[in-house]
């Protein structure tokens, strides 16, 4: 049994459960404090995952099959829950889609997640498949219902494509945010995309097909 | 001095530098169809380099310092020379834009390059800062310089800001690469990604801003 685990039971006030809880959490803690640190997945020995959560490498063998199986739990547990769209107008549902997906882009944990998970797509597939269903198809759903809705309410074109139309939201913005270190995701820029992909880019008076 | 590089003199016609640069290529080759195989650069052995290329290990040590300037030399050295454009319209130097890059994330190579060098981003930016100076930046330079044209010859709204008109065009086809294993990248998605951006989304009729 771990040091932090062998502790007598009166630190939690039920048995068992909430202090496993508060362990388990404390070592999802530690997995995201080092990854923010910048130190690769392949560098994060369960030495130094145990150490910085306060507890023995035994209670990390205990619940978890390896780093792997850690590291989606990670994902799952720092994942957000999405705030409610207002539905006003599709325009600024897009815009808080967007406004959300810039805070995640420029916050050090969300982005440390998303690097780290990205950079095992070729090694690790289940690592991305485990970013994919957990973070980013929850987020084009939801995108995908405020086009659907948008439609019915005469405010989007019909009869186009909808899975690209959300990419032509979201992938100016995620584009920088995978090309580059520091983003430059300015305050205003999901307004400015959301705007400038509805109007179009011809110059005013010019025929519109 | 390695195996392959203390044959007989007689194998190249002028002494010395084709005989070496021919070394330098297979090497370069080596890494290229190891990377292609799904090998992480992590587990990337010089070993693994000499024995693919038929080289000693000793050719390699002689040529780099490390596995690092030995990516950077591979990605410098894998990157095609750009196509003219054709100039007949924004447009249509724009579908060829994002036709090139279409082609080259359908490539399995540079996709390797690609996610070798981004999945690098975190723990060795040198690696990534060589892909941007070497692949991101020229092709960024060249959609510039066709969204200038066309504000000069009236095809292109004055008064936007470029830098993110050049995301808005080319965002939609990369977050595609950047996101799934296989990309969705079918025939006619530049033409239908660049009419999209340029006509906007509203139905047709509405108002124009």
């Amino acid at each position: 049994m771990s040091r932090a685990e062998s502790r007598p039971p009166s630190y939690g006030s039920t048995r068992g459960r909430p202090r496993s809880k508060a362990v388990e959490q404390a070592i999802l803690e530690a997995v995201l404090m080092l990854l923010e640190d910048g130190v690769p997945l392949a560098d994060l020995s369960v030495e130094s995952i145990a150490r910085t959560a306060g507890v023995g490498k035994a209670a990390i063998y205990r619940r978890w099959n390896g780093k792997e199986d850690l590291f989606v739990d990670v994902i799952r547990a720092a994942e957000p829950a999405e705030r409610e769209l207002p539905g006003t107008s599709m325009r600024d549902d897009l815009v808080l889609l967007l406004e959300s997906l810039r805070q995640r882009s420029l916050a050090r944990r969300s982005s440390a997640i998303l690097h780290t998970a990205h950079a095992q797509m070729r090694s690790s597939p289940k690592i991305w498949a485990a970013y994919h269903s957990g973070v980013i198809t929850p987020r084009r759903d939801l995108g995908l219902e405020i086009l659907r809705r948008g439609q019915l309410k005469g405010e989007l074109r019909t009869g186009i494509d909808l899975e690209l139309t959300i990419d032509m939201f979201v992938g100016p913005l995620l584009i920088r945010t995978f090309v580059h270190h520091d983003p430059d995701l300015p305050d205003g820029l999901p307004e400015q995309i959301v705007d400038t992909v509805l109007h179009g880019l011809r110059p005013v008076g010019s025929p519109r097909s």
